[in-house]
């Protein structure tokens, strides 16, 4: 018999999970008020739906972006450090005739898609927030944008999923929500997971960040929990990295027993420490117990320190998921192998595991030595280019616009205004 | 301000010392009764006096062998695993006139070295001893050997080391008794250590399996603690063994600032689980945290179960030092490096380091690669042969009869009987 670790309960003691089967929802939805959703927003309200951002229901009134910016914890006294916005103009507020009270059916892709309970309009200061989340004001950091192109008017209130999204190959193969996850974990005999955050095709390096985290949690299993959401160009296309990670398990780098792929839908907010207590609790709505952090985790340019990440949980009650954290690790020619920074001594020997070498790699086409990465994942990151990538591993401009969605809304039958 | 961790103690609350400055013994051991002790009692005499085996004050009376072989516990309360005998023949307690009560001086090289104070004289069945202890009564085991070969009476009694030897280098550098160890860590910022044992040159696999250790126990440090006793022909010497292990931190294979090489005199049991117990225990005297036990842990033939030694300590109450279970490193070519037993999935392709292996390329003085043994440990390795093992790295006769030895006594006035 197994038995999971009772104790880790989802943040907020329990799953959210707030998805209405379409054949009920086809009657509740008929004469809403309509409204189109983008991108962040549709992966926003899917995450809500499955529980990844539980305790949330639906995104937050102004009381809570007050106490999630200022004190990293939401009016129900549970950590939070990221706000969740649904951002709306006044032009569209008006042209719905929207009040407080009323229930909006969110479309996407030209369907019906989730149901919004307006609880609340409201303004916010975007710079203060930007402040308080970013530590900074400056447009050139990719989340402080992202908080400025927000529109005038947020909505607070409950979300409920009335369809729900198909997940596309290859990716839904990784998709895994929080309550099916956890039901595997058990089945699995998984009580100590340690979850790995990645945007990246992995190199050893990164293998061995994962080796090393399995060691230091002594756990049953490494989650990797890929973030599939908004990309630039440049960025590895979605595709190369959750297959890519997931083919060192497929290739004997990780054993099948205690290996696992996932993703996330979310747009990355480049936050830096905050951003890292985000990826905590929603890796413990997955069932993880520990989650590993590197240098620099979420973090970009120079806004945040290298262990920034590391230093903010000791601020912070007890989430019910540890920071594993973590240095270095390289290849070191004196030792013959991989080495970390906190035990090897042969100092200035180091070759680090650097990104841009990799990346340079990857256009050349050249294969690496395994040492530093293994063919198996440079084979498939190929195939991934040619099958997904428009012949390119990293993101163009053509993928962009012309590339497959990772998820994709049936057709729903829905009379009303706004659509 | 460096603060070590205060919660651990030395088994029994404190660090037995039990030696008396030279000056003031002089006096008292005059006109003693006088015994010579072999080698085994000489250095168990020496452990019990610096506090390795505290709260063992002296050798042990019958009820404390009943209870340690009963039911792995002291009188007192404490967990022991192995009896620590006094053992002398009715002819010796004839020739001295020997009674419990008296005060005997134990002479070792031929010079005053320790006081035993008598407190108890009596006989104990071995078999039933060797059976408690090490499950078997199979004398080809050779720990049921060293039972069967005590002389028939045993004394019990606090033991006093009237003229503390002088340890001989090149150990002399490796000599770290419990109190002056445990100021060591708290100078060095050190709470967290974990305790490698060894009686090997190390290769690969060995750092592999201390740095997994130091990994898995979230350590500052680790302590490499040789043990320096009793050598069998074959064996690797002890000096090989030693500057071997330290070679690994002067030549960056483990960074100066965690890892330090110190020795224990102890005359290997080879009991498997207990003698794992026992290996904690000092360790935890040492002032270490945590102790690794991988496969076969001071184990011998096939009398003990490989893991064994990682199942003993559930039956057991906290002992205050924490087991950190490993399994097996190896060198796997897919992975075209080290790999762990439960991490990697390229089953069949490993490369295990296997110990006859490396020794028939030390015998053969052919370097090895690298990645199996690192080339300044087999230049040690080979100093030590020519300086230490009259051409050898592994015990001869030449190197038992011949050898430097471990520690001598310095030359001590007395008159009395028995030297």
């Amino acid at each position: 018999m197994v038995v999971a670790d009772n104790s880790l309960f989802p943040h907020g003691g329990k799953t959210v999970e707030r998805i209405m089967e379409p054949e009920k929802a086809r009657e509740k939805i008929q004469g809403l008020a309509a409204i189109p959703v983008g991108d962040q927003i549709a992966r926003e309200c899917t995450s809500i739906a499955y529980g990844f951002f539980s305790p949330l229901e639906g995104f937050m009134p102004r009381a809570d972006v007050d106490s999630v910016t200022k004190d990293m914890i939401l009016t129900s006294g549970y950590v939070w450090s990221i706000p969740i916005i649904f951002d709306i103009s006044d032009e569209e507020i008006k042209q719905i005739g929207l009040k407080e009270g009323d229930t909006l059916l969110l479309t996407y892709q030209n369907q019906p898609f989730a149901t919004l309970d307006t609880e609340e309009i409201y303004s916010y200061d975007k710079e203060d927030m930007a402040q308080r989340v970013y530590g900074t004001t400056d447009d050139k950091h990719p989340g402080v944008r992202r908080t400025y192109a927000y529109k005038d008017k947020f909505l607070g209130g409950k979300v409920t999923l009335v369809n729900p999204p198909k997940i596309n190959p290859p990716f839904d193969q990784f998709w895994h929500p929080p309550t099916e996850l956890r039901a595997k974990f058990v089945e699995r005999g998984w009580t100590r997971v340690v979850a790995h955050q990645t945007r990246n095709v992995p190199h050893a390096g990164h293998e061995w960040l994962m080796k090393g985290a399995w060691l230091a949690a002594n756990a049953d299993a490494i989650l990797v929990n890929a973030v599939v959401g908004e990309k630039r160009v440049g960025d590895y296309i979605d595709e190369a990295i959750i297959l890519g990670q997931d083919m060192l398990r497929r290739s004997g780098y990780f054993r099948d027993d205690i290996h696992l792929t996932s993703m996330l839908l979310w747009d990355m907010r480049y936050a830096g420490p905050r951003e890292a207590v985000f990826h905590a609790i929603v890796r413990k709505n997955l069932g993880c117990t520990h989650h590993m952090f590197g240098r620099d985790h979420a973090g970009v340019g120079t806004y945040y320190d290298t262990y920034a990440a590391h230093r903010i949980f000791e601020e912070l009650p007890d989430l019910g998921i540890k920071p594993v954290k973590t240095l270095e690790w390289w290849y070191c020619p004196a030792c013959a192998g991989i080495a970390y920074e906190e035990l090897c001594g042969h100092k200035g020997q180091e070759q680090k595991f650097s990104g841009s070498l990799i990346r340079s790699i990857l256009e050349d086409g050249v294969k690496p030595t395994r040492l530093i990465f293994r063919p198996e994942v440079f084979e498939v990151v190929a195939e991934c280019a040619e099958k997904y990538g428009f012949g390119s591993p990293f993101v163009t401009e053509n993928y962009l616009q012309n590339r497959n969605p990772v998820m994709s809304v049936p057709p729903m039958e829905f009379h009303g205004k706004g659509i």
